[in-house]
């Protein structure tokens, strides 16, 4: 029997993507110790890094595929969840952790990667297709930070109006199931990022 | 019979690794037709992102297989590979970028990096261990660039007394087949990178 266990902070986002993957594959026992980065521990050997862990996963389970067959999906899959955390995710970070001017600017730019994605989804439920795969998983967090970001930081970002497809996105995702029972308090979430916004905009106040 | 191209620049690092990746392959015919990233392109279909192509690559063409069969293994050569390109690349492009106490700093950390990549090497002729893969492919760029960047910002960085089993790769790696006749000329390199290190210190020097 193998031993799979989880070490996570009850906060990131990139935990959620192990989980959800471990859950779709239908093993259920991790332990959310507490660690500052995501380690997945598999009989003894621990993993990290959210991406390298998915396709472990992926590879070492079976049932439920998170990557499809195609190596160009399989390519067009591992593309998306990077460009989320190359560009989405900096961008996003960039217009919470700023105000006035600099936050302009970067809700431009963040607008502007949001867009690919909104193109991305014409025609299609999620990133996949039809079931939700491996970059939807990357893209996760999205469907539950980002609403706290633009709370938070009092901007809007992913409207319904400029951003339909993923907007719909959002919600499917967010409210599919095994995603759905996994988020972390939406309260307790805002609180976090509240202070840390005020923490970084102290930091970049002129001295 | 697929038809495969690559569009890269003549000095990018990032299109060595899928050059290497083809050929290893026996994928001879590419086409370097001058662009900003590297581009794969198979039967007119384009994929970008040298570490998205190099999955590509291993899951179209099966011989000489670029990752493991071991889900262990191939997480371990994909977190190589991901440490490089985002713990010692850029540590070394920011001594190589500054120069007094900015580089200094920059050189301790970046040996901090290259120490675990040291580690790893022992016992271990590659990466991967008898044969190269993946991650040698990723961290290739060491071999030759890394040279360079020690000659025109006039540092010292990856010595032999150092990092006796990176260095004794480096030599390994950088003359075993089909990679050795690859690399781009060293005096051009040297050439080029100067020019962007006199750019650099001029951007960072104070107005």
């Amino acid at each position: 029997m193998a031993e799979v266990k989880l070490f996570r902070t009850w906060s990131s986002p990139f935990a959620l993507r192990i989980i959800w993957a471990l859950k779709l594959k239908g093993l259920l026992q991790y332990n959310p110790i507490h660690k500052k980065v995501p380690v997945l521990v598999h009989n003894g050997k621990p993993i990290v890094e959210s991406f390298v862990v998915l396709e472990y996963i992926d590879e070492t389970w079976k049932e439920n595929p998170l990557l499809p067959e195609d190596p160009l999906q399989r390519a067009a899959a591992r593309l998306w969840a990077k460009f989320g955390d190359d560009k989405v995710l900096p961008s996003i970070w960039e217009s919470f952790t700023n105000d006035g001017k600099e936050q302009e600017e970067a809700i431009v730019k963040a607008k502007e990667n949001l867009k690919y994605l909104e193109e991305e989804l014409k025609g299609k439920k999620f990133f996949w297709g039809e079931k939700l795969g491996f970059a939807d998983i990357a893209l996760g967090w999205l469907a539950h930070y980002e609403s706290v970001f633009e709370e938070v930081a009092g901007m809007k970002l992913l409207t319904e109006e400029e951003f339909p497809l993923l907007s719909a996105w959002k919600l499917t995702f967010a409210d599919a199931p095994i995603i759905k029972d996994n988020w972390p308090s939406r309260d307790k979430l805002v609180a976090k990022f509240q202070a840390i916004r005020e923490d970084q905009l102290l930091k970049k106040a002129p001295k």
